[in-house]
């Protein structure tokens, strides 16, 4: 019992670098039984966290070689160059000895970017989180669906409309706008961004296909997000021969871009 | 003095793994004299496909984290899982013992792929390469040109009008369609890709921005080119506070899909 969100408390590390111990919770699981890659993600960004001396992944890539199963895990960290502005670390996780995932991330501190600002995308036009839909239609958020296992209860999603797919009808259109947000009054920062582009439903769900494995995700952290819902933006445009990039972006509730990811999956 | 590519020539290691040596080539220097990340790129990925056995790099990650100059180099590999469709390893560059750049790849074999496509983006829309200016204005190739150093050199780019910024007057708009490939006669491959994608004109260029540094560059690479010229698309959406990311993709001359990647970059 605590009153840590489950974000942090599952994140949690013990030990010291080089190697960390952690504890994979069944409270991130999806379809198959496994940790959602995000939450891996984050476990491995707060060893490197740990390790250098900057607050914020500005930019990380994740390798997700094997599933991550709920249990006990490894995390081994490893310093790259440190310097004024960035530095650069990788982290491996590990279970049974075996290695599942491979993150390296160049930290930085967004509070001292300074320089140029051009933007030509625009924040995604939703109407306010109170008049969507919740894309769970469960009562959130609330103790006992904070401790259901599943990542469903640990996410809250706001759609204009409900989605193509979950009509049992695909709408053809592998794109979506929608809002996002932890269940349970946990604000987001600059390090539970790099695993919430990877938490929501897969786009290519409106193309029929309901099975999708992350092969390399790539993360900019761009600010430091602003309290209240995140604006999503979520596409794929292509799947080729069961191969496709799925972007997302993040905004924040001033309208502000606070991530951006790709990732390359594998339909199956 | 030999018959082969620059590319192919200046890409040569010698050693074994876990540790190649390489020598990197003042052929491929960008304004500052140090060597051109998508070269240095291209050198780490040929190691990797000595360490590994899957022909085609599907996805790669590289952190630069330091110039790369002309000069010696180590390149160290280490292995991640190797699997049936999938096999990841890591490069790092270092030289005078000092790590400079560190790449994560999974490679394929592209020609196994199958599954099924939706492909929504198009081609840039081109008139035929005959029909466009050359972007550099030199006479290419030529024995003296491919000779000269300097990545201009080693490049050819195609463009239907000259850039805004080559007139003295950036058009305020970070985005470019146009044709590329190396200069003497060797055709694309799955190999040379992930390097290309980082050696045209940066797109900041059009916003009066003539100096940016890429912290990482991420590419996933999805079919292996056809013979001939290929379509590049170049955007920058973002420039905040000086970071800014580039996406990229590459069309080949068949019109399809072959390279698509994203970096993160910082002014100055």
């Amino acid at each position: 019992v605590t009153d840590q969100h489950p974000f942090d408390v599952d994140t949690a590390l013990a030990g010291s670098e080089p190697s960390f111990s952690a504890t994979i919770s069944d409270r991130w699981t999806v379809g198959g039984g496994h940790a959602n890659g995000g939450y891996v993600l984050s476990v491995c960004l707060r060893a490197l966290q740990r390790l250098l001396d900057k607050p914020d992944p500005l930019v990380v890539s994740a390798f997700f070689q094997r599933r991550v199963m709920p249990g006990p895990a490894d995390v081994r960290v490893d310093a790259g160059r440190s310097g004024r502005r960035l530095a650069t670390g990788e982290a491996r996780l590990l279970q049974g000895g075996r290695e599942l995932v491979r993150v390296v991330a160049s930290f930085a501190d967004l509070s001292q970017a300074s320089g140029p600002t051009v933007v030509s995308g625009s924040a995604p036009v939703l109407p306010p989180p109170q008049d969507c839909l919740d894309l769970f239609s469960r009562e959130l958020p609330g103790e006992s669906g904070l401790a259901a296992p599943g990542i469903a209860g640990r996410l809250e999603c706001r759609t204009p409309q409900l989605p193509g797919w979950l009509q049992g009808s695909p709408n053809g259109q592998a794109r979506a706008e929608f809002w996002m947000r932890l269940a349970g009054d946990r604000q987001a920062d600059t390090m539970m961004l790099p695993g919430l582009v990877d938490m929501a439903v897969p786009v290519v769900f409106e193309l029929g296909h309901y099975g999708t494995t992350t092969i390399e995700l790539s993360v900019h952290v761009r600010a430091r997000p602003a309290p209240g819902w995140l604006a999503c933006r979520a596409s794929t445009r292509y799947l080729i021969e069961g191969y496709h990039e799925e972007d997302f972006e993040i905004w924040d509730s001033t309208g502000r871009l606070v991530a951006q990811s790709r990732q390359l999956a594998l339909l199956g």
